[in-house]
């Protein structure tokens, strides 16, 4: 598959933007006219440059409002189309792109349409161009790609053709599947852009909410097997107007966007494998089962969704507060590694690493998380080819090597070898736990819980907003996690966007986070003044969460060893039980506990918090039933307690 | 007008918003049940709270999902309700809002609807609670709030009203002169909220855009007249949902809260009196003409809007670079002020102060604006009753006292009187301009240019993200200008979304810039890691546009002069040329004096712009025949010019 990309998806100059594309490895891109013209380069410059960075420039764009105008508004259209193709002459391109008409269409009649599309299309062969039409999903009379498509069979002229662009076409809920009946010849271009569905007029949808393919809820793969079906072998080329992704880092972005079409080209695959035309099925008319596409499709080595978490890691300058915590929930030490300035604490199977490797001034944050997966190897080059940056760690011999790799929030992921019993072998490099630097270290019991050993839950991260969106393809891709539908969480400090990641099974739980912006940046802001500057990184809490099997007996346990309690106001208890109705005893002990509960039609809930440690807090909570959640009726609860938390040692600091 | 707002506008906790209402100005609060379960404050408490601060707790919300359901789900319901009614007895509180069910309804029966919101209002006799019943836009039966009205008056039960919500009414553009008819005893509850006009989905509208009356664009004084026609006189009370005001400083959003409904109580009695009723007429029914209306409407001094801009004032460290672009420009020194540390430098009417008191590391950047009004302390008397903060200017005896205000975006206002024939008396406190800091300073004159003397045409000030809402409302307000329909200009650093502000005759045109978030934050971003901690300012640039009568020859003398244009892309005009058509000389022109040009129905427009002094730059325009538009087709060669020169300075620096 040819990878194409438009540079009005990216930040930066024209210079920048063709830089980061060659550098992110796309085979070609398309000039996004605006682009060039504010550029001081000229076409000659333009068309040198790309191709000492190896890059086609496959599509001129965008040329709009030509067709279905009155005879006098077509003279003055056909002089601009023409100083257009004259700089293409320059620029070494053939390919244009000519939008439905959305501005000054004023005749609505196909045989006039078509041919004011021929006289365009007649224009463009002596100056060898290749016109390709595109249905806008807003265009006045125009915006349906099988009327566009119509249109070119209609003028049937050589140099005219269809541009099909994903958004369009899925933003208007059309059918694709006609794609593959398209004659091949007559489609001079794809675009692919995903987006998530939004309620709202498709013009604000398309110029602002576009994402990369992942990103978003378009069925895409299924929307790129009927054009591979059709005979399609062009460019595949992204168009992604998003206001975030203008504004980021121009190298940054063009790696999230070709991972976004290394990922389709896999799921695009898949797909056609997945739904055999007639033709292609055993004993069909072809014959042969799976037929041979003119546009070859790479593959990735294919992972197994990760069976569940092998562990998590906190970095800390000063671990004390940490071991006691864990010592409190009923983690027991199993003493330092080997070779590293590393502790390990376990609970059942949930094992916590303490890195004590930070610097002095550094917050105590979650540094990495480790996964089961089926074959680290393979798994890692699969993340390798999806452009994963990968982390170092140093290995002595007879240490396990993880494969590792950093989340665009700059978390560590790593690839671990799980044992099917929830063991990892690699805790045999730690030892002796003879020095708990905790006296209430357990030993690494399993404690008093009844059912299950204790587990890894799921594991809350938060998110820069500049990489909320590339995060869900990192996850989806790299991983095989699934975005389930977000939710919206209210706290002292804004709305917060809770995107939980997950796999099929639920071994796996990740909650991606999108804190409030003013919690991302400096900080605190002064009354009639702007933000004061203030620390770099973020300031909002993430966790992780245990799932025990007698949250009760653990929270006593807990509460015997002294452990701080997130405190949960009576208010709550008191709301809870208006909605609830519930069992007074049971409603005393979560209160005396500083449990909380939800119920839904699967389940029931009950969790606490602990208190903070740096930017951490742990979590321990039990699932009753199939309840699937995480509570989300009780975070703005957390949220206010943590916010008061906070602002009182402001106070007192 | 009693004001009021609830507590789900403002970020915080509980005890911060209401300390935030108080200072305010708030007359009262309605309690977002959220906050208050989340808060630690027990009912008593809150009520000791809001009595002490002088608060009337006005209302309960919300209660949802009551009607149209099963009657074992109306038991459970009417628990549920109890539970509150008992809950708002300790807070002391009279009134609940209860919406229309939008997800539990599965019965569509007035007379089963009107029978449970009965056995509802018995409840709330026996509990001395008030039941104020809504129409939620989105209700799944009751969505239309005459639907709600009708309902209540089938009950007929003195403890089941209405409550009437801007948003839920406007939102679906129903009529709202029905409301007229109400009978006052029926109606519960008055909420406020504006919103800029989208088309999306009414819940997601809803919950993130609405906005404080006067930065939307519903026509919400209309609306509150028939409130106030229909003998309504309790209070009126803003409901927003805002991610932004949900995360902003509490107090300052409470000040912009505040500002908005003395706004709208002026707005409203200026609609009654432009719209009498028929009873209101002189002769009509009413016999006397204006009625007397329950409600009684504040009004404050009432403004001419200003006639035109009587300086802009720039402030800079080293005010050489400054000084030789304003003489370059034909600007001419008018010496120093007699007692403070500015320069004047004037072209025709168009007058620019360098304020030289900066601080040594201060960026150069737009520290003032002043307005020419009518009356300049019935003007500031108008603005510190809509709670503008006042700046304090040290004054010396015989100088003129201007009259200043901080703008959202600290940018000092000042309300100026005007001289009919464009002079300002204050520049004899100025000289003698005996020493002219650049050897090109003209003295003043007005230069060769043909036509009416230069003015400033635009002054475009960069708005902090937080505050841009506040700033429409603030000069919506405080200075009557008027926003215009906003665009959206791409620049390599993201979307710049620019709200013009004008007065009607254009005496007065300011422009508002939302520059990308990466912008307003730290800075540069470095890939793969967190944003740089950097500068807290805007680095945004903000620019100063003079208005002449023939910028050719404007420009062909600052040329002459030495002036350092913004170097205009060969690529701009062939596209200049391909799009308009222009006469060879005229275009020849253009690119020999790095002009721009744009034109539509209703004229034409020539500019240039300077290079950039800090964060500060200038522009020069040519209005010809009614052209009304800032050139935004050309403003992205504008940003994407500067954005290499700060580039290539980064780079050798």
């Amino acid at each position: 598959m040819r990878t194409g990309i438009a540079t009005v998806c990216l930040s930066g100059t024209l210079k920048e933007k063709m830089q980061a594309c060659a550098i992110a490895g796309f085979d070609g891109i398309e000039i996004f006219e605006q682009d060039l013209v504010t550029s001081s380069l000229s076409p000659e410059e333009v068309r040198l440059m790309a191709a000492d960075l190896g890059l086609t420039l496959d599509l001129y764009q965008p040329f709009r409002d030509f067709d279905s105008v009155s005879e006098e508004l077509l003279a003055a259209n056909l002089r601009r189309a023409e100083a257009k193709f004259r700089l293409m002459a320059r620029l070494g391109m053939d390919t244009i792109l000519v939008c439905s008409n959305v501005a000054t269409a004023s005749v609505d009649d196909d045989g006039l349409r078509a041919a004011q599309l021929s006289r365009l299309a007649s224009l463009a062969g002596e100056h060898g161009v290749k016109v390709a039409y595109e249905a806008l999903a807003w265009g006045r009379y125009v915006n349906d790609y099988e009327h566009a498509h119509r249109l070119v069979e209609l003028v049937d002229h050589p140099n005219l053709g269809t541009c099909l662009d994903s958004f369009h076409i899925l933003s208007r809920d059309w059918d694709t599947a006609p794609i593959e009946r398209f004659n091949p010849d007559k489609i001079f271009f794809v675009q692919v852009a995903d987006a998530p569905k939004l309620s709202m007029d498709v013009l604000s949808w398309s110029r602002h909410y576009r994402v990369f393919p992942g990103e978003g809820q378009f069925e895409l793969a299924k929307f790129m097997g009927h054009v591979v079906r059709a005979g399609y072998s062009g460019p595949v080329s992204l168009e992604v107007f998003n206001d975030v992704f203008r504004q980021s880092d121009v190298e940054r972005t063009a790696v999230d966007a070709m991972r976004s079409l290394i990922w389709l080209e896999e799921q695009s695959a898949k797909w056609l494998d997945a739904n055999p035309s007639a033709a292609e099925r055993p004993g069909g008319a072809g014959g042969t089962g799976r037929r041979r596409h003119p546009m070859e499709l790479a593959t990735l080595p294919r992972v197994a969704e990760p069976a569940g978490f092998n562990f998590a890691e906190v970095r800390a300058a000063d671990t004390g507060a940490l071991e006691t915590l864990l010592a409190q929930l009923g983690f027991g030490f199993n003493g330092r590694h080997r070779t590293k300035n590393v502790q390990l604490w376990s609970m059942g199977h949930a094992r916590v690493i303490i890195n004590e490797e930070a610097p002095a001034a550094a917050e105590t944050s979650i540094a990495a998380v480790g996964f089961d997966v089926d074959a680290p190897v393979i798994a890692a080059a699969r993340a390798q080819q999806l452009k994963a940056p990968a982390v170092p760690r140093k290995n002595q011999a007879n240490e396990e090597v993880f494969q590792g790799f950093a989340a665009p929030d700059a978390t560590e992921i790593f690839l671990c070898q799980g044992n099917p019993d929830g063991t990892a072998a690699w805790v045999n490099e730690f030892g002796p736990p003879g020095t708990p630097d905790s006296s209430l270290a357990t030993g690494g019991a399993a404690g008093p819980n009844a059912g299950a050993p204790a587990v890894i839950d799921h594991v809350n991260l938060a998110q820069p907003w500049q990489h909320f969106d590339e995060a869900v393809l990192f996850y989806t891709s790299a991983l095989a996690l699934e975005p389930q539908p977000y939710a919206e969480v209210a706290s002292p400090s804004g709305l917060v966007r809770s995107q939980v990641m997950t796999t099929r099974d639920r071994g796996v739980r990740l909650v991606l986070n999108l804190a409030p912006l003013l919690m991302q940046e400096a900080g605190t802001e002064t009354p009639g003044g702007p933000p004061l500057a203030g620390s770099p990184r973020r300031t909002y809490q993430e966790h992780i969460a245990f799932a025990v099997g007698d949250l009760v007996s653990t929270a006593r346990d807990a509460r015997a060893r002294g452990l701080e309690f997130l405190r949960i106001p009576a208010n709550y208890y008191e709301d809870l039980d208006a909605r609830f109705d519930l069992d007074p005893a049971f409603l005393a002990t979560l209160r005396e506990l500083n449990l909380l509960y939800d119920r839904d039609a699967d389940g029931e809930f009950l969790h606490f918090y602990t208190a903070t440690v740096g930017s951490v807090f742990f979590e321990v909570v039990e699932r009753r039933g199939a309840y699937d959640g995480y509570g989300a009726p009780n975070a703005p609860v957390r949220h206010a307690v943590q916010y008061d938390h906070l602002h009182q040692l402001k106070l007192t600091a």
